[in-house]
């Protein structure tokens, strides 16, 4: 938590490029929001191939959690489309490994996990949308605030698929009262970054008890005149993992996500896997 | 080829459902071009869960010849979106049975194959946008001529996925020359049928040496001052298929599609998956 993300989230012209490879350096380790404004990032999960199946159908089943950006063949480490030429194994800030659904470790890089029967699967994010927010004149209060946003399990089952259940994850950005109807309809736009909120207004409705303490992320406050506003979020296949019990997988951790060369508002209907 | 093929394609009232259980008792075994017009056909294409995920990110990576509609998990052999409670084994009129790349045998039903390991997928198909070409006053040779639609192998290749790869498949209908931009206008809008044509014109310019003889399905006749107009189609996976000498796999005969409760036009922007 040095001084060198603070570099790259001041300089507006650090391209994704740059950024990654000073992620890749070990430069920078932080959460990624507000890094790179505008451009698509990307949740990553990546699963043996023998439950690839599994993954790829609970992900399409749960299109607004897990929107698919890219999916590389099982062994290749290489990205064709989202950032070509990148290497997954080294250009996000930091990694989740897991072992029969339990975090064991939390990684900046993978080289010495890599296996030739891996895939890996890149899904949209909602900091996709964040700068669309901002420009609409919306609180971003995680990033003003220089904290990762902060994303809880709902109540609300995500559709099985195969070995894989579990609860659906949102993220939680505070609006004010009157400027709900307006986050939605921007973030609506953005349906490669989760689209519009899954909900907004009491928290209890979709099953989360209190919003200090978040599940993933930091706390961020919710102001007098203020309703905490949900989106669907690419944290979901985490908590399958976690339920499922996988032997093996690698994911992001929470919050450190792939920046990738597309604007988030070139995404949408393009076919990119 | 008796009568009561012919009876359902005259009786506009015959369900879907209807059809599907002359097609479980051995009363249909024809393709079903022209049957319960205006609803949704599919291809199907089964495999063994150790290819499953190639096949779905073949289709993902190939949309317009293979526009997903639903996928059923490992061993589960009913339907729950397209006509829930339908039997994969029984409700399509003719099926080819694939071992090593090869078609072994063409059943009308599948259930002495049936293996707790298999997948089935269904995909999208140009039948569904016939009777609207209909509609609009555009011929359908085929179906006027109580034919299966011609399909050819093209030189342009698929987009492979693992160990898939093969040739786009298309299938052919002759339009009068000045109603091709209205044959692409009309199948534009099923998304979810293949949409537009992927050619119209000289075949040779997709690798499509002659129209007669087609590779799969019946030959139609191309009059004089009409044009051959290709559309993609989901006999694209069989090519596949064949090529990478897969060692099981269960698909429909061409042209022998599943009839859906679904109407065409309802498809488009659905998640069905």
């Amino acid at each position: 938590m040095g001084g060198t993300e603070k570099l790259y989230q001041n300089q507006a012209a650090a391209t994704p490029a740059l950024v990654r490879t000073a992620i890749a350096r070990g430069e920078i380790n932080t959460p990624t929001a507000g890094l790179c404004p505008g451009y698509a990032q990307a949740n990553l999960v990546i699963l043996p191939q023998e439950w690839a199946f599994d993954f790829l159908l609970f992900a399409l089943r749960n299109r607004q959690a897990c929107p698919l950006l890219e999916v590389l063949d099982p062994g290749e480490p290489f990205l064709r489309v989202l950032a070509p030429g990148a290497d997954v194994r080294d250009t996000l800030p930091r990694y989740r490994v897991w072992r029969q659904g339990r975090v064991v470790e939390e990684p900046t890089d993978i080289h010495q996990y890599w296996r030739e029967d891996l895939v890996s699967f890149f899904l949209g994010c909602s900091f996709g949308f964040d700068e669309a927010l901002a420009q609409a004149g919306l609180p971003v209060r995680h990033r003003d605030l220089g904290r990762n946003v902060p994303m809880y399990r709902t109540g609300l089952p995500a559709a099985p698929a195969g070995r894989l259940a579990g609860p659906l994850v949102v993220s939680m950005r505070p609006m004010p009262a009157h400027l709900v109807d307006k986050a939605r309809k921007v973030s609506e736009r953005y349906g490669e970054s989760h689209g519009g909120p899954v909900h907004a207004g009491d928290p209890a409705q979709i099953g989360v008890a209190e919003l200090e303490g978040p599940h993933y992320g930091e706390s961020v406050p919710v102001e007098e005149g203020e309703v905490p506003v949900f989106w669907a979020c690419g944290v979901t296949p985490q908590a399958a993992l976690e339920q499922s019990g996988v032997e093996f997988a690698i994911t992001h951790a929470p919050g450190h996500m792939f920046i990738s060369d597309l604007r988030a508002d070139e995404l949408n209907g393009k076919t990119l896997i």
